[in-house]
C-alpha cells in the first residue's frame, strides 16, 4: 500500500465537554493556521471524551497513522484529566515527578496567596523523557515527546494557556525541522453584501493562478477574502503571485476594504485616530456600550478615546448629552436628528475632535410598523459638521448590536481617510 | 479487556475544508444534541480530509470501535466526494445503480430547467443493501446501512440538507431501537477558583452515583459543573438522583452558584433587578463599556438599566460622575475611594437605586510596582451606603476586562440576594 511517508499530522482534542451540544473546540483553528504557516497540513482531527479506554485507543490510532500528534486538554488537576496517563501508557513510559514543574506550581500558588491544592500535585508528574513546556498562564505544563521519528505534543486545553505555549515552545521546535511556508493575505471588507462582492471580483476569481487558494467568509457586518499559497524553499515568487492577486482585488473592492493585515475594525480606526492626533467620544443607545467596549479593546486606546455615554433612557440622552426633550418627542429617540444630536453632544461636552453615536432598535421587542427591529441610526460629528446614516440590520439582538457598531466605526474610518490624509 | 458493549457512537465529518483554519463543523452540535435526546452519548468525533486512503482508514477505525457511525459530507458529485466508495470498501460491498435515486436526481434537474451533469450520475450509485434516505433539499441521497449489529449512516454535509434528513429519516429509525433519554443540570459558579471548587465538592464527587456524568469547565471568572444522567424507560428515578446530587453540590458551593438553569450572569442580575423593581446605572473605566454591554445584551434590560458612563479620562470622571479631582489626585484614578465615588456618582446623577463601578488597569501597559496590571477596584452604591472590592486579575486585556465585569455583576447579585429577599 502506498503511503505518503511525509509528516502526517493529527490533532487530538480531549474532553467530554467537547462531545456535548454546548462546546466546540476552537483551538484547532489556531493550530491549523500556525501549522499551515510552516507548510504542514493537518490530515486528521479526533475528538474524544475523558474515558480512559477511548483516550488510549485514540492515542494508539494516532501514533500508528501520524508522525506529528498535537493533543490538547486533559492536563488539569482533576480526576478526569487523563491525557498524561493515556499517552504514557501508549508510549510504554512511566510518569515521573518533576521538580521544576513542582517549584513552578508552588510559586504560582504562593504569588496568589492561596494554599496549593493536593490535586495539583498530580500536575507535577511528567512522562519520562519528555521535554517540559512551561505554562506561565496556568498550572498545567505541556509536554514535547520524541519517540523515534514521531513527535507527540501535549498542550493544555484553555486557549489562553495553549496559544502562548504553542508560540513560545512548540513553534520554534517545529520550525527547526520544517522549512515550508504558507503565505496568506486577508482582506476584511465592510459596507457591501456577499453577492455584491462576488459580482465585483468574478473576473479575478476566473483568472486565478492555480497555486492560489482563495476562500471567502461572510458574517453580518463583515466579509473576508483569504488568499493562501503554500510551498517550500524560497517564497519570493509566491509572494509576487499573491501580491498581484491582492492588487486586483483591491482595485475591485476599493475603500470597502478596511484591513489588509488582519487588524480589526477598532484597531484600524484606532490607528487612524492616533496617527492624526485626534480624540473621540461616543454616545450609544441600542448597542449599550459595545461601541466603547470595542474601541477600548485596543491597548493604548486611552490616548484617543475620552469617554462613552450609554444613554439608554431618554432622560439620560437629555442630561448627559444635551439632546432636547422636544427633539426626542418630535422625532422619537430612534431617529436621525436624535442620533446627530447625540454625536454632537458627546463631542462638545467631552471636548473631543469627533463624536460617534448610535440609536436604534436591537430587538427582539420594541419594533413598530414604521420603526422595525433592526432600524439603526448612526451619527458622526466633527468640528464644523455632522452626518447621519440610516440602516436596517437583520438578525438576532447581538447581531444587530454588532452590525450597528461596525457601521458607526466605518463612518469614522471613512471620514478619517477622506478628510484627514 | 473490559468493553462497554453498549452502543458506542461516532461522528465522522469528511471534508478537506474542515481541516483549514476557516471552517468549523457545526452539524455535530446538532447531531450530538439529538442523539443525547435518545440517551445516546457520542464517544468519538473524527474529522478527515477527502484523501481516499485516510478516509478508508477512518471508516475502518470507526467500524472497529463503534456500533453507530454517523458520517457526513463527501456525498456530492465531484471527484473529491469519496465517502460512498470508502464506506463500501470497508464494508466489503459493491456500489449498485439505484433507479429511485436516479429518477429523483433527474426530476430535480428537470424542475430547475438545467441539464443533469454527467458527474451527478455518480450520485445514483448506492452501497449494496443500504436503505436510501431521500434528500428533498439537494441531489445527494443519504444511506442507512445495517451490518450485523452495527449501523452506518451517511448524510450530506450542508446543514440545510443534513438536518431535515436526520429528523425525517434517521431519528425515527433510531427511536425504534432506543427509548432512552438524557437529563441535564448546569451549575454556573463564580467567586472561587477551580481548585477551591474541587476541594469543596470532593466528597460529592467521591460518592457520585455511577449513572451521573459530571463535567467541570473552568474559564477566568466562571466555573461550570455539568451533570447528566442518561437512561431508558421512565426518567423519574433519574430525575430524583440528579436532584439529590444537585442539592449536595449547592450545599457545598452556596451562593457562589449564580445560575442553575443555564442563564448568564447578566441574565441572573437582570432577573433580580426586575423582580425587585430596582434600577441600575454603571460607571466604568478599564472595562470600557463591557459592563453596560453585557447588561444590555439581555432583552428587556431597558426596564432596569438607565445609563452607563465610560469615564476613561480623569476629567470625565469629574464632569460626568462628580468625582473630585482632589480625590483622584490623592488616591489615584485606580483606587478604592475613586471606585466608590464613581458608583455613588452614577447612582445619584441618574436617580437609580444602584450604582455599579469599575476602575482598574486592564493592561498590557500602564502597570506600576504598587498598581500592577490586573489591579481592579469594583464599587457598589445603594441608597444609604457603598462597598468596594479590590482584586488582582490575571491574563490578557480582554480577560481582565471580563473578570472585572463579572466581579462587579456578582457584587450586585449578592447584594440583591442578601438585602432584598
Amino acid at each position: 500500500m502506498k503511503r505518503t511517508a511525509d509528516l502526517k499530522t493529527e490533532i487530538l482534542a480531549v474532553g467530554t465537554e467537547l462531545l456535548t451540544p454546548y462546546f466546540q473546540d476552537t483551538n484547532s483553528l489556531f493550530l491549523i493556521e500556525r501549522l499551515n504557516d510552516l507548510g504542514i497540513g493537518v490530515s486528521f482531527k479526533t475528538i474524544v471524551t475523558d474515558n480512559r479506554e477511548d483516550l488510549v485507543g485514540c492515542f494508539r490510532t494516532a501514533v500508528k497513522r501520524s508522525r506529528l500528534i498535537i493533543a490538547m486538554g486533559g492536563l488539569g488537576p482533576t480526576e478526569d484529566d487523563r491525557t498524561r496517563e493515556a499517552a504514557a501508557e501508549v508510549l510504554g513510559r512511566k510518569l515521573v515527578f518533576n521538580k521544576t514543574v513542582s517549584r513552578s506550581v508552588h510559586e504560582r500558588f504562593r504569588r496568589r496567596g492561596v494554599p496549593m491544592s493536593s490535586s495539583n500535585r498530580k500536575q507535577c508528574y511528567v512522562i519520562e523523557g519528555a521535554e517540559v513546556l512551561m505554562n506561565p498562564n496556568g498550572t498545567a505544563p505541556g509536554l514535547w515527546i520524541a519517540s523515534g521519528s514521531k513527535r507527540l505534543v501535549l498542550l493544555p486545553g484553555p486557549p489562553h494557556e495553549l496559544k502562548p505555549m504553542f508560540e513560545k515552545e512548540v513553534w520554534p521546535r517545529l520550525r527547526a525541522v520544517r522549512s515550508g511556508f504558507t503565505l496568506r493575505r486577508v482582506l476584511k471588507i465592510t459596507g457591501i453584501g456577499e453577492s455584491m462582492m462576488e459580482n465585483r471580483i468574478r473576473a479575478v476569481y476566473a483568472n486565478l493562478p492555480p497555486e492560489v487558494n482563495i476562500t471567502t467568509l461572510a458574517s453580518p457586518g463583515e466579509l473576508q477574502i483569504r488568499l493562501a499559497v503554500s510551498g517550500a524553499g524560497d517564497p519570493a515568487s509566491s509572494e509576487a503571485v499573491l501580491g498581484t492577486v491582492e492588487k486586483l482585488l483591491l482595485k475591485k473592492l476599493g475603500d470597502n476594504v478596511y484591513s489588509r493585515t488582519g487588524e480589526t475594525m477598532e484597531e484600524t480606526v484606532g490607528s487612524l485616530l492616533r496617527s492624526r492626533g485626534r480624540t473621540l467620544a461616543c454616545a450609544e443607545s441600542c448597542t449599550g456600550g459595545l461601541l466603547s467596549h470595542r474601541l477600548t479593546n485596543v491597548p493604548g486606546s486611552s490616548r484617543y478615546f475620552l469617554e462613552g455615554i450609554v444613554s439608554y433612557s431618554n432622560e439620560s440622552k437629555n442630561r448627559l448629552l444635551g439632546v432636547s426633550m422636544a427633539l426626542i418627542k418630535k422625532h422619537g429617540a430612534v431617529s436621525g436628528p436624535v442620533a446627530e444630536a447625540m454625536a454632537l453632544g458627546a463631542m462638545r461636552r467631552s471636548g473631543s475632535d469627533y463624536g460617534l453615536s448610535i440609536s436604534g432598535i436591537a430587538g427582539p421587542d420594541g419594533g413598530t410598523a414604521t420603526k422595525p427591529v433592526g432600524l439603526v441610526f448612526t451619527g458622526l460629528a466633527w468640528r464644523n459638521g455632522a452626518a447621519v446614516e440610516k440602516n436596517l440590520f437583520f438578525g438576532r439582538r447581538d447581531l444587530v448590536k454588532f452590525q450597528s457598531s461596525q457601521k458607526a466605526l466605518d463612518m469614522l474610518r471613512r471620514r478619517l481617510l477622506e478628510k484627514e490624509t
